[in-house]
């Protein structure tokens, strides 16, 4: 399935839907037609487990593209949400995770030009989070570096603590778009919570394709553009630490829960690899995407 | 008023009580009572906004040590909890805020001597928070370098964005302890997260003592023993960044929210810092307090 949460009006509640040929079904409604208590939102999706992806494929199906009245919006008319517009707890980044990256950081920033024997971990809060098409803030009184980083992220189903890595996908709910905005001069002695966890640091979605729809996560094209020029592409086949390795690696230590959001890193490209750097500015505008998931577009603008 | 979470048996469920004398009065109860609908949870309570602390602390100045048969049970038959025993995001944990400690962290970790010229954040994920009593896990398989660091932490209660420092305390909802467990050799590439935010590294509580009650939160002893031997010993007033600094300047970048947690440094005296190093392992216990709140005990064992 490919998953979004949207709202049908500017002032209608936020729901959980499905999406099938360019129409949005609401679960929860799709659900009281047939029988099946669908919640109306992604986390209390997911915390039903893997069976609800498989009941609620299954009776999409049986529609063949005819669904209850009542129960369906266009696509285009709805304005979609960040999937899980307020994560339970801050959003594991992974720093470093693609080999020219790993290069051109060393060349720029502050890191190691030797490639990370462990995955680099760090965090975002769930305040950085914003939806498709949401502003994202530029705050020119704490940074002027302000820079992309285009990434795929996977979406816990089940807890997971301790897990090795051939089972690790299979405690994987699903995957999403995010990118995660850089302030790269608010580091500070190396840690890098201030720099990407700023308000609106965090554009995630449109969708999430659930996990039984994208079994192999490691051979995706990702890419971004700037004012509709490519600063990145690669493909997630080159990710030096692959989801399942993520995976099994965090939960050794801490528990991952359902819901929990890791966003696996970026490729080469990003404004502080370029020679002269470039950052963006209020006015520019980032497309960022994840073939075979969607793209998400954002305008930068001057924070209040 | 004095705050805690706790079970009144093994199996009860969690709820929000006040101390008094050694007795804590189960708010909601006592809310019925009185006519007025307190929550059974800390972070509804929070929620609630100032008024709330004010009202309760009335209701229960009024009642002169005698409270109302059914909403009480002796301290000492309580099992406390974690004051939030489930943070709605990462707590905020502040490095390098002692001078001291900015000093032997430079000699034996991998920080600059240099004091940090702005506050140095990093995140604890809500899976690493434990309560009173409970057991840290030392993971041999991970770390040989589990360390101590007893901390002061802020709870917010109303939100604060771009907040000056002036107003910045008027959004506390109150302060409790927190040891910020540290496995040194989990660091990754600088980043801290996975070294002190493994499940069981954040021990909280016992209590929260709200705001009114403690109106200068720098001039407190704080202080941490393992094994009955004194590790470290300081004052709050030795913070280079002070709380309400702390939280002017994070809330710049990241809006703080009603609940969020800010664990404000260690001072010196972390198993790092001697010479030879000292780590806890499974057997060893843990003492550590802040004067004017509480104190926490916790038992070092093998984790699973």
């Amino acid at each position: 399935m490919r998953l979004v949460t949207y709202r049908a009006t500017v002032e209608a509640e936020a729901r959980l839907g499905a999406v099938v040929d360019g129409i949005i079904v609401d679960l929860e409604r799709f659900g009281q037609v047939k029988g099946v208590p669908f919640p109306a939102s992604m986390l209390e999706f997911i915390d039903l487990g893997p069976q609800a992806v498989a009941i609620a494929t299954r009776l999409l199906a049986e529609c063949d593209g005819l669904f209850p009245i009542g129960t369906t919006i266009p696509l285009g008319n709805a304005r979609l949400l960040a999937p899980i517009p307020r994560p339970r707890k801050n959003i594991f980044g992974i720093g470093l995770n693609y080999t020219e990256h790993v290069a051109e950081s060393a060349k720029s920033l502050d890191t190691s030009p030797e490639l990370p024997r462990q995955p680099v971990i760090f965090s975002k809060p769930p305040t950085s989070v914003i939806g498709p098409d949401e502003p994202i803030l530029h705050n020119k009184a704490i940074t002027q570096q302000l820079d992309w980083e285009v990434e795929l992220a996977a979406i816990m189903g089940t807890t997971a603590k301790g897990v090795t890595r051939e089972n690790a996908l299979s405690h994987v709910f699903g995957y999403t778009v995010l990118i995660d905005m850089s302030a790269r001069d608010c580091r500070r002695a190396g840690q890098w919570i201030y720099s990407k966890g700023q308000d609106s640091f965090a554009p995630m979605g449109p969708v999430v394709v659930t996990a039984d729809e994208m079994p192999d996560p490691q051979s995706l094209d990702l890419w971004l553009t700037v004012n509709g020029v490519e600063k990145q592409r690669s493909n997630t086949a080159f990710m030096l630490f692959k989801v399942d390795e993520l995976i099994a690696d965090i939960s050794q230590g801490i528990t991952l829960e359902p819901g929990d959001i890791i966003a696996t890193g970026t490729p080469a490209g990003v404004g502080a690899g370029m020679d002269p750097q470039e950052w963006v500015w209020p006015g520019d505008v980032i497309v960022a995407g994840v073939d075979g998931i969607g793209t998400l577009r954002h305008p930068v603008v001057a924070a209040a």
